[in-house]
């Protein structure tokens, strides 16, 4: 059986990816990271997708705090809200971490490594996205390249793919595959700013990139959200 | 002032690299990592040289214990002793731990974008080295790529440079050009198994390459290693 290192974060993207991994017939190794963003409860979603997706394993890897700094997500800055999309279309919104996929793709590789797993699945997405750098297809074929100069793995022989499935969908498109694929869209979590009560937002950049996935796609959304205020 | 990361690890390498530099008239950010090496004295080494080569900033990242594995530095796994020269210069050895080099490499571009500094550098030798697929020139060469690709510094225009000065040099130039810059040589620790009091084993891959460096440099090494035994 071929297996797959999967991340997973929790959002509609990561488990549509795992399950298009599954789906291809991948025995799948689901990935987390508590890396203190503010949305930690999406890693309650990533362990509940991955039980119900059937990854053979998840792990969720603690990354130092010290390391990310300067992001919307990890540090005491405003998530942006009401943001049109024009807005959200137009540059590297204050949401960016630094080098954030360049570290998971990299302990991930350590993990494929180890398994060993020759694929890893990512389920980066440059059309409906937040703009950033790191969810390109040419990060994503330049981090492959390295992946199989860097490794033991790779000298010898043993190649590593890194899937992107979705870099070329729109999010109505990543809704329709994740219904198809059967992925309880209840499970999943996109929002970076979160309720108390764990209800998204609705006004963050991810929450409304989804809600206009699933307007486009004619599918209703599942999850909870804040009520709307005049 | 411009500013660099520089990966420290404890080592001569790193050490040089470090002093190399602040000699091009870098302010240095010095970066090492705690991921469970059996080897953990080399952090205090790290700490020592940051302080003498005047970092302006020493960070020790955690790397989570689940990542690395299989390795004979972080696992129970014996280290090979007493290879000879032809030995260590075939293949890779089991002291090779999974994607080090990339999880570091990346933490420091994390690191860099925040500061932010446009310069990484990376004590790696491929010459009297241990076969590392992640300490070649090419390796090197990917890495930076990607880190231009990967981050918003990089996207808008800040260009990141990843230096790795000792890329081809021999060990004993390594120890000369540590001299000439006045390392503090009883400060670094390069050895895989160090006795319980600290005591280099003399015996491993890394003792021996240093030990090489030091006699062809005609320098002597001023730490303290175990008695040879016949």
């Amino acid at each position: 059986m071929k297996h797959a290192v999967v991340l997973l974060s929790g959002g509609l993207d990561s488990a549509t990816a795992l399950a298009i991994a599954r789906s291809q017939g991948y025995e799948t190794y689901a990935l987390s990271f508590d890396y203190g963003q503010r949305h930690r409860q999406e890693l309650d979603a990533a362990r509940k997708i991955a039980k119900s997706l059937a990854a053979k394993e998840h792990r969720i890897i603690k990354i130092d705090n010290q390391i990310f700094s300067g992001s919307a997500l990890t540090d005491d800055i405003d998530v942006p809200k009401s943001r049109s999309e024009k807005e959200i279309g137009a540059g590297i919104p204050v949401t960016y971490v630094p080098a954030r996929n360049t570290i998971f793709l990299a302990h991930a590789l350590a993990w494929a490594e180890t398994i060993p797993a020759g694929h890893i699945f990512i389920g980066a997405n440059a059309i409906d996205y937040s703009g950033y750098p790191d969810c390109r297809p040419e990060f994503i074929a330049l981090f492959e390249m390295l992946a199989n100069v860097a490794t033991k793995a790779g000298v010898e022989g043993a190649r590593v793919q890194i899937h992107a499935p979705l870099i070329k969908f729109s999010k109505a498109e990543i809704v329709r595959k994740a219904v198809e694929l059967d992925v309880d869209l209840s499970l999943t979590h996109s929002c970076y700013d979160p309720l108390p009560d764990g209800r998204a937002c609705g006004k963050c950049d991810s929450c409304q990139l989804r809600q206009k996935g699933f307007g486009e796609a004619a599918v209703t959304d599942p999850i909870k959200y804040a009520p709307v205020r005049p």
